[in-house]
């Protein structure tokens, strides 16, 4: 397993991407390696663990992530904000962000691209269905092995609203109690 | 436009979704109407606004939106938890989900499916791609009006995080000076 974290199961990964968090996308293709910064994704399914993720076609990593038909979504934490913007407003082409931004790329177990050990969550993808990338640069991932920090449960995660402005996660409030269990 | 609320451009509407709100979707078909919670969904363009959702088909939601090729996207905010809850555990099969919820179902400009008054925001939606609803149950909508309360410009939004438990949205911070112009 990646240090410090532990083997978290697939189909539970809603817990850290459902609320939204701005993620950082690594990817691999014959030597080189790049990382993106990514805002609109979805889950789309618990079993097989499916994740949907735009990238667009302007992104240096869009080839690298269909030529090799693999990616690590990797969940930064507030402390990673200013790394999170720079990624995002660089380009792979030019520049070698793990070196620049001082993150360490770790070997994942399924896939060639790393992890981002400095990230509280990575999970390792593999391209599920293609048919909305032409149109869309929509792709469909399946994750296939997911890593996660020990702890804090609830890691704070950054969240984007356009403009240069994040909104920062919250307090966490619970209404188990009024939840049918099937609904769970 | 919607009761104190003013007309929002559809290319900006990532402001409200790309945070990763719950949000409740409103469809009509043949003079029944229905409001399911749905937590899966991801902005997709600017131009047209597009806006990926997932769907069950298990949803009672799901035929009326499929068979009216509309929606309406509406966003709660915390003051609407318990509602959101509720909504997301009971049918529209058997429940009027408005009069039991104590929720106003306003017409809408562009589409039949009733806007939300109590939620921060709602924004009108056409199916645009059907393409993965067999497989995966994902719907592509066109935003084609959006209505904003004028203030909160931030509003306190849920976000799930599976097993009965939100994150409530946290603080606004700024990195706008640290962004390219072209990538605001």
């Amino acid at each position: 397993m990646a240090k410090g974290k532990i083997d978290f199961p697939v189909a539970n990964i809603r817990r850290y991407l459902e609320p939204g968090p701005v993620i950082l996308v690594t990817s691999a293709w014959r030597g080189e390696q790049n990382i993106m910064t990514m805002g609109w994704h979805t889950v789309m399914e618990f079993v097989p663990s499916l994740v949907g993720c735009m990238i667009a076609g302007s992104n240096h990593s869009f080839n690298l992530v269909r030529r090799s038909g693999e990616c690590v979504i990797n969940v930064p934490t507030a402390d990673l904000t200013d790394a999170v913007v720079c990624i995002g407003n660089c380009s792979g082409r030019s520049v070698d962000k793990f070196k620049t931004f001082g993150l360490t790329a770790e070997p994942a177990l399924r896939v060639k691209a790393p992890l981002i050990r400095e990230c509280h969550a990575n999970f390792e993808c593999k391209l599920k269905d293609d048919r909305l990338v032409d149109d869309y640069n929509f792709f469909v991932f399946e994750v296939v092995k997911a890593h996660v920090g020990r702890r804090p449960k609830h890691p704070q995660t950054l969240h984007y609203t356009g403009d240069g402005v994040f909104m920062v996660s919250g307090k966490i409030i619970s209404r188990r109690s009024r939840f049918k269990l099937e609904m769970l």
